[in-house]
């Protein structure tokens, strides 16, 4: 049995989309076990699946903290609220894998440094949410906003975790590994680069292949980018914002006139699918490495599919040992500060 | 008579398209006088317009600066160089307004440190590329990657010379600058953004907005996004990369089976529009904002549309007295190291 705590207030379409996600995820994983917090009597009036009730455990817990509230003071003083009863639980219980949480982003990254901690050598958690490429495959990048100072020891990290991540998640063997750059000569960018550079270069556990452009983030020839996590939160942003404007402009192009509409109606099919490709409900949520258990943070606007995507992430983490596997990876690679 | 610069060598199509776009801009422009550096002869051979011949002069300079090459070194050494060759016909001639290099970037900028020098009071001289948004209008982004760090006073500046150079050659009445960040609360971000952001509220000669997220890059709400050069150039790289795949996918899909090629027949004439319109060969190259005199960097890959555009930038900014706007705006800005 894996047990996963679900957090289900917080994202615009909580409680509703977060306990629908649920219950499609215990259908399809059936030793699964998921524990809910939030206000119990509004998620008791969410639940449909009356089958899957010895699957499913409510933990009341009347508050919410949201994307308005300072982080660190709400995580401190907010006690009865989803998130941090949610943390608690997995602090406190050996059997509980990991949370799931759909709230505030500054909210779950302070939750987890000061109520759960760190998995040992670890010198910063950092986030690492993956991405479609253009051809079918998949991306990820770390750290892509917890961090926004980093050293260059924090980047060799996040390239051990986020290599172990998509090995034991996504069974991608030898996850070519990049250092994002303004340039891929090995002499290019800042102080920060440079050491990160050598440090990667000499790191057996990763299979470093260079740096990267960020123009290239979609073109499949990576498996992961380390970079800190400002100019990895400029990357994602820049990317979906770019995706999603191109589109748009095309959108407001197919309606300029009759013969536009016609060509339109007949790429329907191809463009829904290609929509469904590029929506990132389907690729689960971020996952914070390095957190002493498992924490996934998905999308605020996740609907039920992203929810149970996210929780799948978890399910899966918690087979495959992510945590164990991360603390001997980093044990077997040389500490530094 | 307006004095202008031309490297013609470096860059994918030069001399051809360089010379090209030369001639072009020459027809457009009466009162634009070019000093076309670079093998004599070649050039020469090049030319085609014999009725323009007293407005062109040509400077012979054998020598190439590649990409390959080191910048710095190269500027120091390459002395027979077609961009040092024009650096030093730009240091050493009153009547000289600018240069346009469709060159190597580095070299560009270590040229232009080096030989060139800054305007009074300029702590940084900065990329300032102009880009289309999706919604018809321009923005630019400074600096683009000249400063891979950056103190909080640099991004000051940075938004000073972009909003003359909006201002002065696009026409921008009062342009809305942003500050690149990871959110846009006044608090996000590291020790930089903090900083930049107080001193950007406090600046009288600034229309500062507040955050940007990178993904409103496109969305038309800002004139002006200022940041450091790293994450400047994650931005742009990023957002032309997405838009590029994003269209390279659609292409891909369009030619799926029978219908989506019928389609994709019917939208041929709309997406050739919106093709050109995404096409950066029409918004010219990167200013090197600060620089003592105007310097115009186009991109590698320009044709001469690219070439011509530049020439026009530099040609307008000439007009418009870019470099003394600078200075005198810094200078009536509380200067700060």
């Amino acid at each position: 049995m894996i047990k996963i705590v679900l957090d289900c207030f917080g994202g615009d379409n909580s409680p509703k989309a977060n306990v629908d996600g649920a219950i499609h995820a215990l259908m399809k994983n059936h030793d699964l076990h998921l524990i809910l917090t939030g206000d119990e009597a509004t998620i008791r009036g969410c639940l449909w699946a009356e089958s899957l009730s010895d699957r499913i455990e409510i933990v009341h817990a009347p508050d919410v903290i949201t994307g308005e509230d300072k982080p660190t003071e709400a995580i401190k003083r907010r006690k009865e609220s989803s998130l941090v009863k949610g943390l608690e639980l997995l602090r406190e219980n050996d059997d509980i894998a990991g949370i799931v949480s759909i709230g505030a982003t500054g909210a779950v990254l302070a939750g987890t440094v000061l109520r759960l901690g760190r998995i040992k050598g670890v010198l910063r958690p950092a986030f690492c949410p993956i991405l479609p490429t253009m051809h079918d495959g998949i991306v990820g990048v770390c750290d892509s906003g917890a961090n926004v100072d980093c050293k260059p020891a924090y980047l060799k990290q996040f390239a051990i975790m986020g290599s172990v991540y998509l090995r034991s998640v996504y069974g991608v063997e030898n996850p070519k590994v990049a250092l994002l750059n303004v340039g891929v000569e090995s002499e290019k960018g800042g102080v920060l680069h440079q050491e990160a550079y050598e440090l990667l270069k000499a790191c057996d556990s990763v299979n470093f292949v260079g740096n990267m452009e960020s123009r290239d983030l979609l073109s499949g020839k990576y498996d992961l980018v380390v970079c800190d996590g400002f100019s990895g939160n400029v990357l994602l942003k820049a990317t979906e914002g770019a995706c999603l404007e191109t589109l748009g402009r095309l959108k407001r192009g197919f309606g300029r006139n009759l013969r536009t509409k016609l060509g339109a109606l007949l790429l329907k099919k191809m463009l829904m699918e290609e929509k469904r490709f590029l929506d990132y409900q389907n690729y689960g949520g971020s996952i914070l490495a390095g957190a002493k258990k498992i924490v996934v943070k998905g999308h605020g606007s996740s609907k039920a599919t992203g929810v149970e995507k996210c929780i799948e992430q978890a399910y899966k983490m918690a087979s495959s040992g992510y945590c164990q596997e991360v603390e001997r990876a980093l044990l077997e690679s040389k500490p530094e500060e």
